[in-house]
């Protein structure tokens, strides 16, 4: 089946380079793109063509990192120390999921929220909890998210969040038995060093070796982590070290934050294809610092953004590419390393994460569509005629949810406001 | 006549201090507040009350500063350096306000989107233009918006945007001749020192004295900006003086940005009462620094926040009372200067420029009613009963237009959505 959509297509196939096509067509077969057109080819003048009019096509965001259930606390306590905030909010938010009718209810508004802000591919923290994460698998999948969800493993320093190590590898089995998802699979999640003991870090690392699935944890966030680390395992030089030596260090190794992440530590991710997950505003709000994110670029490191919900304060991608922009900014003040151009940011916050996935990224012709239309026409008038570059950027610093006017993910229209 | 509204009432009647009505009553007696309740008193009882039911009333924004000729460009070329930027969007746009249709659109445009983000109060520099400068003060006055917009004047270094010396003191007499409007009055405004020439501050100054007006500028902006101050006037020992030269450095001169005031600059703006205004998205954008804000409050410096336009990449000052807290965390990360709570940054945002205006600030007696009613119903699903300051949090960091269903301005209802 031929699927024809035309607008104001952008896009960013590499890293850093934006490609246009003002009023162009999008062409899909099954759902996948056969191409990005200026002209509609003679071939397809027969086909119905889904016009967008002046709307903006671009492609959907992807959250590489993202605590579900602490959508339910998203934005609040951000005023208390990590720690505080951890008892007060985080962990007595996730025990909760133990009630799979709130599991289901919060979950599905957020499957629901995701779409609104354009999101399509995720990779995603639970809690503890079996049936609260299947119900989150479950709730994506029916709205059409796409992506990893991660059960948590944490036998230690969880507070009520916390398990035994016997329960948590008996329900990481009983998890991974049950899921059986087209567009949303599992991904081994030991929530980080510090809650993991050494027999749970192994057993996992098999789990995750015998059943060849990836991996998902946090990294270097920051300085009082680091130092915690370093007094669980002084057998290990580097925090890294602290997953490799458990067989959870491997090629599609997902790691958050990296904030301290130095020299060493980036090439030991380059070199196992492990990638770095950025999450500008959680950073900044938990004040753990600021990523060196051009140097991992520099060095061959493949970079995505997260939201890191609830450390970060929302859902919107089209914001924490901003904040990235921002962040990269402080990071130029400090260091001299050149900030990140709005084509950049864009790359990562879309093409990089559809690309984790295997997609090549941007509207290339193979990939299954995954695209948001926005609708820009209430920015103010404007002095003179915008480039599409110009109205790009101004719709990603001003994105509310009333502007994404549809969503398409894995082919398929999944959302329309 | 009596109004009554009803809702969740939250306030910072003075810096850092929250207060709270839940389902409380906020009594008017021609648009001047009587008075919080916690229960609606007898004397009222055969009042009509306007419930707002579950939504939350707050004091109304104050943006203290904003160009707006800008808005025609907001949000775009942010990743250009200033002076390019200055070239190929800010001068060139500013210039086009000689077309007073195109002022009259974008500044309509901006009168009523200012309202629909709950900011009611505003200190505006306009361009140099006379006409376009009261087509602006027209629109917003009609809008309901209350406060300050100059004409600006800028003699040297404005490209296409600058005037002649004579022209600019002769267009200003014939604004100020001009005005007649009841919500919205004339401020003078020097661009800022490399813009104006020492007889053009000279004339400002007579002016400003003679007719007791206010005043308002730039200051300690950026490192370039401070050079090149001291190479245009090395009689000055520090950028301040350059006003205090001219009469332009007086009580309720309000100074743009101070990022890099030090502590005798911050001295001699705490000794003569002028303001400073704090742009914290703006300073992040254009790489100017971080303001150091705790140190002028502790120094006793009146400071009120603005948004900036277009330095500011959106009008939204709930957005910018939450960049305030992030930029307030870099600070600390940097100082270790205690990063603002949350009623602190909605105090900056809110009663602090409403006390420029010789308002208490806070829903307090006698103050004229500038409030906005936020209906925060489609945030997560939660696991517990939040309180009215956990959901105040939420809704700063995540406020969307569709989120502000009422804006009061001067006792009246200006705004619906």
């Amino acid at each position: 089946m031929t699927t024809i959509l035309r607008g104001n297509i952008l896009h960013t196939p590499a890293f850093g380079r934006l490609e246009t096509a003002p009023g162009g067509f999008l062409i899909l077969e099954d759902g996948v793109i056969e191409g990005v057109f200026e002209r509609l080819p003679e071939r397809y003048a027969a086909c119905p063509v889904t016009d967008y009019g002046g709307a903006l096509i671009l492609p959907s965001f992807a959250d590489m990192h993202l605590h579900a259930p602490q959508y339910a606390m998203m934005s609040m306590g951000m005023d208390l120390p990590l720690l505080d905030w951890l008892d007060t909010y985080t962990f007595r938010t996730e025990a909760r999921y133990e009630d799979t009718d709130f599991a289901r209810e919060v979950y599905r508004q957020l499957a629901r929220d995701l779409l609104a802000w354009g999101t399509t591919r995720v990779v995603m923290f639970a809690s503890r909890h079996t049936d609260a994460t299947l119900i989150l698998m479950e709730e994506l999948e029916r709205a059409g998210v796409t992506g990893l969800v991660g059960k948590v493993n944490m036998d230690r320093n969880g507070g009520p969040a916390q398990e035994t190590t016997e329960d948590s590898i008996r329900e990481t089995l009983r998890w991974l038995e049950n899921c059986h998802f087209e567009h949303i699979k599992p991904i081994i999640t030991p929530r980080f060093t510090p809650s993991c003991t050494d027999g749970l870090m192994a057993e996992l690392g098999k789990i995750a070796r015998e059943r060849n699935l990836p991996v998902q944890s946090h990294l270097s966030e920051n300085t009082g982590e680091i130092a915690w680390v370093k007094e669980l395992h002084p057998d290990c030089g580097q925090y890294w070290e602290t997953y490799k030596k458990y067989g959870l260090w491997k090629d599609g190794a997902l790691m958050a934050h990296c904030v301290h992440s130095d020299r060493r530590e980036q090439e030991a991710m380059a070199e196992a294809g492990v990638w770095a997950v950025h999450c500008a505003a959680s950073n900044l709000n938990l004040c753990s610092g600021t990523a060196p994110v051009r140097e991992m670029i520099d060095r061959g490191l493949r970079v995505a953004l997260g939201s890191d919900v609830a450390g970060g304060e929302t859902l919107s991608m089209a914001h924490m590419t901003a904040m990235t922009i921002r962040a990269s900014k402080l990071k130029q003040m400090e260091t001299g390393a050149p900030f990140f151009t709005v084509p950049e940011a864009l790359y990562l916050g879309t093409a990089a994460g559809h690309r984790y996935f295997g997609a090549k990224g941007g509207f290339q012709p193979g990939d299954a569509l995954h695209a948001v239309v926005v609708d820009d026409s209430d920015m103010p008038a404007s002095a003179k005629e915008l480039s599409l570059a110009e109205r790009l950027e101004r719709i990603l610093y001003n994105m509310e949810r009333k502007h994404i006017k549809a969503v398409y993910s894995e082919g398929r229209l999944v959302h329309r406001a």
